[in-house]
């Protein structure tokens, strides 16, 4: 018997599965927007709205499934654990390369759920709350870059949201090519590396 | 006989109609969203639709006239066109300052028009280029400084996206104060001057 994990197939295939539905939810919500509901995405997983409930009290249970545990939050803090050997400067580089392939998934997911903000304060404020936590990882590591030596004293909290903030917009308004996100470390690093 | 304007009282009477309907128009879409329609618009004015319909073709018309005639990229142009004898690091507060007037001018209606933007790919690519503005009168601000000596060479039209793309993020998402961009904009000023 083993004891790495007391999960049976069974529970496996209803994690996949609940797994799926989330997938499906993403999908479903950026094709039709806020509007969608249990019956659209229960229809696009082709499986009966029961199940969809069976995981999800509700709608509004799902999309905050969605923002927990799909937040970038989580790859971020992941990364940032053991970011390797790299300067600053590379590991800064490779959290907005992170933060691009991050936004190329769920970004059509973001405005709908930008949208349920504006209607809903509650729900904005929660959601406030889990993207907190992408700012407090990266404020996290740039911290101990200062504490190193390798970065000069300086608001690493505005420095994370200098740095995620115009990415974001960018491609909201795609306004901006894939060398911005790039360009953009490079300026920021200027103005927070030791002298 | 005045050589100075042409225009009549009665022009500026209808000048001073339009700028009201306007105006009118942005807090009635910024109150009820891009599901309002002339109708609204006429009633909030306190006139008959038919007067809206005199000074705007359309509802189209109308909210790209919002874009065209309320843009950021006109007071700023008209501020850097003189900014005064203050350093880069002095004037560029005061950009960020005036950005923050103009958001909270007309912020809620914007939400509205990142709304019809998405929906509408052919006024998402009107906005953006009524939007460019803006940058394009920020980085020729700081091409010259750049010329000056004050500034150190670097990619100006991303500094000024890196400049005012956070400020927009941040106001929008409610998780920054007042201070953040003042904050930001001696984060930046630190990659971009001249050593």
């Amino acid at each position: 018997m083993s004891t790495k994990s007391h999960k049976t197939t069974r529970d496996l295939q209803a994690e996949a599965r609940r797994e799926q539905l989330i997938d499906c939810a993403i999908q479903v919500l950026g094709d039709k927007g806020a509007g969608a509901g249990i019956k659209d995405i229960a229809a696009a997983a082709g499986v009966a709205s029961g199940l969809v409930y069976h995981y999800f009290e509700s709608k509004q249970d799902l999309i905050e499934t969605i923002v927990r545990e799909r937040a970038f939050g989580s790859p971020l803090e992941e990364f940032l654990r053991d970011p390797g050997e790299g300067s600053a400067l590379e590991v800064l580089h490779k959290v907005v390369a992170l933060y691009h392939e991050w936004i190329s998934r769920y970004g059509r997911v973001i405005r709908i759920l930008d949208e349920v903000a504006r209607r809903d304060p509650e729900f904005a404020s929660f959601r406030s709350r889990v993207v907190s936590q992408q700012f407090r990882a990266l404020a996290g590591y740039l911290e101990a870059r200062v504490a190193a030596g390798e970065l000069r004293p300086h608001d690493t909290d505005l420095a994370s949201r200098a740095l995620l903030y115009p990415i974001f917009l960018g491609w909201q308004q795609a306004q901006v090519g894939p060398e911005f996100a790039s360009g953009l470390v490079d300026l920021l690093y200027e103005g927070i590396r030791a002298t």
